[in-house]
């Protein structure tokens, strides 16, 4: 969908003549009550359910949660997939054409924010004639636009379903973005972000930033069971073979795992969005305008609550959900939360988990719908 | 010290005509019996203790640990410094001339394990005339290297004391490695590990191998208490400015404190040494010849043990020390156990903590060494 109307962003600048993509699935009931917004993560988009027609391998990120009869039932419920702004996958972003200059913006994309890209959603919303949601959830930093969404606009959301998300970075986690995105600024092909004019694209950090990521959305010992110490050579049936001694071949598993996973993604995914998701993610933290009480922060929030966090991600540790829990709270606010003894890492909010399946089922099903 | 003999590697491959580097603090006593060997990890070097004379900031990386009246006390024991095959700090690397070739090496110095290492330093020992350690001592990759000497050396050594160190990588450790590689190899200044004859260094990726490796050497806890959320603005003075809205400039203080530390080590450290080093650490693994059994493993060792391990080490875990102590256990072996509860992480081996050095000087005062 298209907007004229400019949009102001965090930064003072603004973005005109832009678009969101977006899917939805159900049926918008008739006193449009039944809307649930989902925001998306780092690497996915607005297709978060079902299969494109003659697309067999289509599933949409979110297919084991989202669809007839599923966890989220789009029998009873209308659901949105957005993309958002500076993504690479539909929404207006750093590969398109800048109206002002007519050129494509690449490094000029203005840096957008989690609260940046809420508006955007509420605009979307607008236009589809939607005032309130029932429910808002996303995982990771789609949590994060969830938490923001009953902060920016606390009298249009009912329930938000924050899932393996926090309140804001560690300086880990901010230092992990670090080395992923000066891995892409320093390769010679990114040419300061406008690489597309030079026909390049920055190949080589966007495959290390990759490895990167993908290193930290698992567990330490899911890695183990998976890979452990096992060479490539055994995989190929020469499981006695001794080493290559080399530098530079991939003689473990792992590393074959994470070049491959490197490469895929390299093939695919904008550098410039990539620097601009891990922004948002670093920048993102309600608490800072309130002196770091995240107590007072969260204050305005009205909806109704659902946090999930997974043992083992150490990324967005449980600790983390753990403080927005008691910071909600402390205002009074109506919180359940679930800590879901799982193996998978942060990974683990978009994989099946029998437990964790069942306890945003239940609280879509607790939610109701007046048609 | 120069060595003749060509020294045969696990690779298959051999050695000639090579050096190393190494430092003594202390005293060989008569009976030569007082000699501690002290193995470095990935980036250090033979001066382990002390200062160069009119050089202020030179102390030696260990010095905290070793000299007159220091834990490691050099008015008792003898202390060896090392530097190992295939290091940019003296002893005979990648940098320096293949006496086949008469060209530097390059990307052409042979993979050398720690099983090699220890080989080596086996060597520097007889050609010091020195036939029984009264201990070996290193953390981390130099941990590693203690334990094998016991294994490889069970005559000549009478105590190990292992920090902060595995009997092997895990997967997760093994993916670090391979990503700071691969940031590396595939910077265009890298030349296939021959940029000396190229007049390159490849700085890209060194850096960027040394922000990883600067974030698994510290906690998170640590991260966080050191850096937080702090902005560089906020370093300058100006503690109320908004963001820089940039995903190029350093906004975070962790993002320019992990940028300084890359910067400096692209300057002096050599890119083949790291890939070297590296995969040392990767391949290290007594076990496998045993089918994974570290009980069957160690049965050769015939040394009495320190163990230390630190709680916050995510790196090299505690629960890792604790399989080699408990193999050690299995084998009737003579073992001491500290896990000092720290919060700096991996790093935590080479800082100051009155319950740490007090660990390693009691045991050091209980060795006894006959004039």
């Amino acid at each position: 969908m298209r907007f004229d109307a400019a949009l102001p962003l965090q930064s003072g600048a603004s973005l005109r003549d832009y678009s969101l993509s977006f899917e939805t699935y159900g049926e918008l009931n008739a006193s449009r009550s039944n809307a649930v917004l989902i925001c998306h993560a780092l690497n996915a988009s607005h297709h978060v359910a079902g299969v494109y027609a003659g697309q067999a391998k289509s599933e949409g990120w979110w297919d084991n949660m989202i669809g007839p009869g599923k966890a989220l039932d789009t029998n009873k419920f209308f659901v949105i997939g957005i993309n958002n702004l500076g993504s690479c996958f539909g929404s207006t972003g750093p590969m398109h054409t800048n109206p002002d200059t007519n050129q494509i913006y690449g490094a000029d994309f203005p840096v957008v924010t989690v609260e940046d890209w809420v508006d955007a959603q509420a605009r979307l919303l607008d236009a589809l004639g939607i005032q309130t949601l029932a429910a808002v959830m996303g995982g990771s930093l789609g949590g994060m636009q969830t938490l923001s969404w009953t902060l920016q606009y606390p009298d249009r959301v009912r329930h938000a379903l924050v899932i393996a998300s926090a309140p804001n970075l560690t300086a880990e986690n901010i230092a992990f973005n670090e080395v992923a995105r000066r891995a892409i600024t320093t390769d010679p092909d990114f040419h300061g972000g406008h690489f597309y004019q030079h026909g390049t694209v920055p190949k080589r950090g966007l495959r290390i930033a990759r490895m990167i990521g993908h290193i930290t959305y698992l567990s330490d010992d899911v890695m183990n069971e998976k890979f452990g110490r096992q060479l490539v050579a055994a995989s190929q049936g020469d499981a006695e073979r001794n080493f290559f001694f080399s530098t530079l071949e991939a003689e473990f598993q792992i590393e074959s795992y994470l070049r491959y996973q490197g490469d895929k993604f390299a093939e695919y995914f904008d550098a410039n969005t990539y620097l601009l998701i891990t922004r948002a993610l670093d920048y993102f933290d309600p608490a800072r305008a309130y002196g770091g009480n995240l107590s007072l922060a969260l204050a305005r929030a009205k909806a109704k609550f659902l946090l999930v966090s997974f043992t083992t991600d150490w990324r967005f540790s449980p600790k983390r959900s753990r403080e927005i829990v008691k910071a909600l709270l402390d205002n009074k606010r109506d919180v359940s939360y679930a800590e879901i003894n799982a193996p998978h890492g942060h990974d683990a909010f978009l994989l099946d988990d029998a437990r964790y399946i069942s306890v945003v089922s239940s609280y879509f099903n607790s939610i109701e719908v007046v048609a």
